[in-house]
């Protein structure tokens, strides 16, 4: 039996060979930095998914396209502050010179650039502002760098969501890191936040679409903040082949290694952004056995994670499972109400949906903690599944009372 | 042309003829009413409708089989404070010795007594409390009485929700009074809230059934708070026949003005919960057209109406069109992303999809208001839907922090 070994290094999207990032001001948002590059010295394999939510913003028709033409990418702009959807026709245009103008600037061709925006919805797009930027852009391999890229993503989010794993393809080292941004309309079904892969390995497009999408299903599909499916949302990956391994698919031997390694990438991020989640204090993870398949384990799970009552529950650093069994009840997955078992932390609570007695003081001690667990178990047949996601404050409610005013 | 008349009067369930009521407290919560009864003289068609949780509280299953025995109720017994939920065997034979001491002490049949419950889930019934106070109610049909009855069903509400109208069937008056109490684990699919219709109208349970179910479609699965739906909600219509009309069927002449008395008691009731939905400031009616269908149509406007993002919007005063045109996009109905209209309140802000230019001032002055109309067009066929909900605020978090504790 092979052991795969992937492991987290101190790194972000320039540790993979062969990959610049830059972020900087340019005034769309206050004080963070609001537009950034990544550059990769090669066009890259490109894969991505999008947003299910059917009215979709002009950046994510524009990288359509560039995917859909060439299958390459060698640029990635990203602006933040303003999302350019239900602008039109004008947001489409205006989508489209910025990525002919990093074209143009990068000397690459223009459906090897892909445009990613956040920020609010509706807005005409600052051009006057964005457009002399983009010359200004310096990407560099420097970590500090990548730094500068991960703020420039942010919106609401309170810290940069950046991670980097490594693995062994034929013998040889092949790294993978991410930034990703929530941290708002967040919501499973990808509707759910931007996120950018690079990695060195070498893998054609259709490889890495079927490895992106495994992955995000089991990740950044599995998080909810608040239900809200975004109009904007993608995730990128890029492979520029710079590791020299042989082109990966599922007959490679080592294809387990990089499937787990980009598994391992998407869930850290998706963590975060669930930690991030608008006005959180605590990341809940949900973990669900026993139900008749793992598609029904993870209905169970992200309605658990995703019920504002059991958000604001643990907000309150309070054990009430009933509101746990309660969201089982409705998730819509085929659950025996007689023999669910549940958990919160090492405190079991419910045994074939019947209440155990357990210290409430216990129970208050771990609920204080800021990486709250609930197991459940549905003993009604061999699915699993897990969903991550967090609390619902007076901070959620504050944030976004005020957003665009 | 026949015109149909239906007018609210000042009334409530002990209204029609041949019903009473009564409210006390009995100690299961601190101070308000905790036990209520509605009685009627003889016994009356009954229908109800009950959560589509899997997850259901002993109440429900002990009135389903009251209802399934004998199609006829006679009292009502409801406690609040404690919800039966999740409380296993002790918790059915605790609902079943309610229900039989219920008709010990009326002297009726025990499948004509149905029961209900609403409170914490999974605490064993404080039966101690609960069973020396039936001897306590005394129903009678004075309107205080009532009062106390739309008192004893009260959670987290914040006022009383009774309302009453009458029609005319073969020229004499026919009257239904409705009680209803909300306001958290609100969420459309019956997982809603406990109501009570009482009318003298002469009907079949199977007919009021029928005529219950249609109403309740387009009213109280029509609202929703936060999304989540309860173990133990029902809505229980009684109808004694004693207006002496000829048996109600989609035959008579007169069908429309009893579905209609129906719609609007439901209607009213449904707003209200929505209107006192935990930490509610604001009542938020959302009206779609130019979908598919109505059923498309009532999805939508769920959707825009239990969007996090649109209910803080609505708390902050702020016209944030974008969240409710994101919110119909991931609504999962057939729409068309270029042809949506949507106005809040008077001030139109999209068309075809295109922002409108308006009075940031005029909007801010509307969203003041304690009802907010959203007004959408798909303009993609004929389906019309409505759906009422409430804005989310700082009191809901604080509220369900601490519910349980």
């Amino acid at each position: 039996m092979k052991t795969i070994t992937i492991k987290e290094i101190s790194g972000t999207i320039t540790s993979p060979a062969g990959f610049q990032a830059a972020g900087i001001h340019c005034g769309v948002k206050r004080k963070r930095n609001d537009l950034g590059i990544i550059y990769s010295e090669i066009p890259a394999s490109a894969a991505a998914v999008y947003t299910k939510n059917i009215i979709q913003a002009a950046p994510i028709t524009v990288t359509k396209e560039s995917l859909e033409q060439s299958g390459n990418i060698q640029a990635v702009i990203v602006n933040s502050g303003n999302a350019n959807a239900c602008t039109g026709k004008k947001g489409l245009e205006d989508a489209r010179d910025i990525r002919d103008a990093v074209a143009k600037h990068f000397q690459v061709l223009s459906n090897h650039v892909a445009v990613a925006s956040t920020g609010i919805i509706g807005l005409p797009m600052p051009m006057e502002k964005i457009m002399p930027a983009i010359s200004m852009l310096k990407p560099s391999g420097k970590k500090n760098a990548a730094a500068q890229f991960a703020e420039s993503v942010l919106t609401t989010d309170t810290f940069k969501k950046k991670i980097c794993y490594q693995t062994e393809i034929e013998g040889k080292i092949v790294t993978m890191g991410g930034v990703a941004k929530g941290s708002g309309m967040i919501e499973p079904n990808m509707g759910t936040m931007l996120g950018f892969l690079t990695t060195d390995a070498n893998i054609t497009p259709s490889e890495l679409q079927r490895a992106l999408k495994q992955a995000v299903d089991g990740t950044f599909n599995c998080i909810t903040v608040d239900g809200d499916t975004s109009t904007n949302d993608m995730v990128l990956a890029l492979a520029n082949g710079l590791a020299e391994n042989d082109s990966l698919s599922p007959e490679h031997p080592d294809w387990e290694a990089f499937t787990g390694l980009i598994h391992h990438v998407c869930e850290d991020l998706a963590k975060m952004i669930a930690r991030d989640g608008e006005g959180a204090t605590k990341l809940i993870s949900v973990e669900v056995a026993g139900a008749k398949d793992d598609c029904e384990a993870r209905k169970v799970a992200k309605t658990v994670v995703g019920s504002s009552l059991v958000k604001t529950a643990v907000f309150g650093v309070d054990a009430n499972w009933g509101r746990i069994i309660a969201a089982i009840g409705y998730s819509g997955a085929n659950v025996n109400p007689q023999t669910i078992d549940a958990a919160i932390g090492p405190i079991k609570m419910l045994e074939d949906s019947q209440p155990l007695p357990f210290s409430e003081k216990d129970a208050k001690a771990y609920l204080q903690k800021d990486d709250i667990h609930i197991a459940i178990d549905l003993k009604n047949g061999p699915g699993q599944g897990k969903a991550w996601g967090c609390d619902l404050t007076y901070d959620y409610v504050r944030i976004n009372a005020s957003y665009r005013t």
